[in-house]
């Protein structure tokens, strides 16, 4: 039977079916021309109207790697303490202002969203964490392993690294190759008849 | 200088560099064996403690398809109309009912959750939405072009098609092969400088 797949199988395998959470890394760094490779490449994925609210923070210092760690639960301390790179993941409220250049053609769009900070909370944390699942995609797409978390105090990280305000962090995603023992056991997902009706 | 990705350029294109919203479809049918590969496909990726709260309902019949349209916003009503396959795509506050099944080393997460239909909904729209990146992946990983949308009237779908209750609608994708005039002009992307920042 031929694949109704259009990748071919190596780059469905990197993207899904080998690539996995990783809990260890090995001490090989992740630079930034890869960060930009991601980029570069996640970017061009869709958001609603453009929007665009994904912010990323790459932590490298090992003083703002501290700091990160102080707002992570128990058991990501460790392992965000120890990772080649971790980045904060957070959408921005603001988004709005970028409107008259990523989505000239309604250009009301940014003076109609000002004065709506609660829409554009929501469209940000909706279109940002869509955003999230490219960037773990495309973290896999250069050959890395992500170990994205979400048990952390997401209000002490924004204040942190998001002190202008009007930012969510959505994720902390640890990056790099994996280590030894980098995985838990699988665990199973659901069956399509779970998840897909057809009505 | 060498790729930094390790997924090949076609693969590349095909995901993120070529895909393109589409407004447009040609005649040719999606296939249930194409939505089965792609759910195989993007199902491994990851949510947070597995919870993979994303539903999809599939509307393939002229009834269901009328009574979809109804609730899109005008500008969508025609391509919702004409689409080869419609997905609405949906996040299941009642994901926890699974947690023994899919997240089974933490016994008593399904009771925690039973009590907190708030967090439980939380949890919902923030993984499905990821999920939602993930799926829209996975339709151009088969070859397919998504046209993924926002306007429409997300309560009324919800009755319409998850009368049971407890499901957010997240988007509602055409699906298909892109048609004449698919796309709009490409909207610029922001720069890796106005979105990525290292400290």
């Amino acid at each position: 039977m031929s694949d109704p797949l259009s990748i071919d199988p190596t780059a469905q395998d990197i993207l899904f079916r080998e690539a996995r959470t990783a809990n260890t890394f090995t001490d090989e760094p992740v630079s930034d021309e890869q960060m930009r490779a991601i980029y570069d490449l996640v970017k061009w994925a869709p958001t609603a109207m453009n929007t665009q609210p994904l912010r990323v923070v790459l932590v490298r210092s090992p003083e703002a790697r501290e700091r990160l760690v102080a707002h992570m639960a128990e058991g990501n301390k460790a392992k965000t303490a120890t990772a080649p790179l971790v980045a904060v993941l957070a959408a921005d409220g603001d988004f709005h202002e970028h409107l008259p250049t990523v989505f000239p053609h309604r250009p009301g769009a940014r003076d109609d969203l000002h004065g709506a900070p609660e829409a554009r909370a929501r469209m940000a944390a909706f279109n940002g964490a869509i955003q999230v699942g490219y960037f773990i995609i495309g973290v896999r797409a250069a050959g890395l392993a992500a170990g994205p978390m979400a048990g952390f105090d997401a209000e002490g990280v924004a204040k942190e690294f998001f002190p202008e305000g009007g930012h969510q962090v959505l994720a902390v995603v640890n990056i790099g190759k994996p280590g030894p023992d980098a995985w838990f056991p699988r665990n199973p997902r659901l069956e399509y008849d779970q998840v897909v009706t057809t009505v």
